[in-house]
């Protein structure tokens, strides 16, 4: 309800890293998942389902991470042993990722916070809003291979409130692609700019 | 029907890259992708819905991709004009690939054959099977958005043969799974391993 009142959630602030991409990038980005004005309209619909089940979506994403115990230092302490606290910090701004890929408009404030998304993932910044002594870095393939489980576990929530099956179809294929364009654009921390 | 018959297709044999990942990192990232046994099964039923349709899909993939005229330097000549036989000889590839997709089992072969994939977008071997002249690599960014257009729309595709809604569900998130454990993989060719 008052995001800017979550602690490091630095959106639409100074603080938030400036992207190395043009508008016009993110405009290609944009027509590469294919998000149409009708996607658009259903994102705005999605949000007013999934706004009160974000907070169980993290908690059963982070449940199913914690399932595997490799995966334990990059959210624990670095010998794999938990640090909740950790945890606790960073959800509220986890939690609000997912009403902000259903609301915010695709603009120069969203391109940056979606770089310092990235960056918080990588070396560059993780650990450093909450804190945390954890691994830092979360290695890429960990992350684009976890969309998967944000993508397709989206659709229970999004049938959750009663909406059509076809408003369902409908919710979910945007919010595929909204995932997308947010976890691309992520990955630019990641790599080399002549590859990306 | 016979895929060794494909020009290029190298799967399997030693034509094919080794890939530099280990049976114990493909485990991990069918974890992260969360594929189930229940999935395996799934897409086994996807094949049988997906194979003769598989074509029609590609063609619907590349009549989008068409629709950027900025891509077009990468599946064209460098200047953007068509080079259709480039076209033509990769497809039968692309095709195969959606039904290995959904039935090729997780083993050596197949890390060999997606590290292979992924090197076939990069400058390490694009062009190279088919002696083309297009723009020697895809850059990341836009492989990883076009996955939201190949998941999304593999739902029609799915249902296009009257399984029930729930069973469209089934096999639609499997693909999700399937389709993101490719990729993955095959990011791998882009990115310095430390970051992957
Ligand atoms: C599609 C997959 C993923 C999504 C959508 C996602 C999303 C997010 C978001 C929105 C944040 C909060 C960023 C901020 O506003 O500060 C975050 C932070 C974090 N995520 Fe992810 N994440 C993904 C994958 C992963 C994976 C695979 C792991 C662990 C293995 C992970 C661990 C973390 C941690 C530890 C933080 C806190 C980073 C910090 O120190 O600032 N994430 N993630
Ligand atoms: C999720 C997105 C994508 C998928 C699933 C995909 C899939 C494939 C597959 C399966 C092949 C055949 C590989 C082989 O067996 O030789 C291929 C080749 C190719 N793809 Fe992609 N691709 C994707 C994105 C793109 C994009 C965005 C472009 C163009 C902008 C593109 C252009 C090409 C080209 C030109 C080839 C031939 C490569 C060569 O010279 O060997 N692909 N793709």
């Amino acid at each position: 309800e008052h995001p800017e009142q979550i602690p490091g959630y630095t959106y639409g602030t100074d603080a938030a890293s400036d992207a190395p991409l043009t508008m016009e990038e993110l405009d290609r980005l944009k027509e590469a998942v294919w998000l149409t004005a009708d996607d658009e309209q259903a994102l705005r619909e999605a949000a007013g389902i999934l706004a009160d089940q974000a907070d169980d979506m993290v908690t059963a994403y982070r449940a199913r991470l914690h399932e595997q115990p490799w995966l334990a230092p990059y959210s624990g302490h670095p010998d794999g042993t938990p640090n909740p606290e950790y945890g606790a910090a960073s959800k509220p701004r986890f939690d609000r990722w997912i009403i902000d890929a259903c609301t915010r408009p695709l603009d120069q404030d969203w391109l940056n916070y979606q770089y310092e998304i990235g960056l918080r993932h990588t070396k560059a910044k993780k650990n450093k809003t909450d804190n945390a002594d954890s691994a830092d870095q979360i290695p890429l393939r960990y992350l684009l291979s976890f969309t998967a489980v944000v993508i397709a576990t989206a659709r229970d929530y999004l049938g959750a409130k009663g909406a059509s099956a076809e408003q369902v179809d409908r919710m979910h294929s945007a919010f595929t692609k909204s995932v997308m364009l947010h976890v691309t654009v992520w990955t630019r921390a990641y790599v080399d700019p002549a590859n990306w």
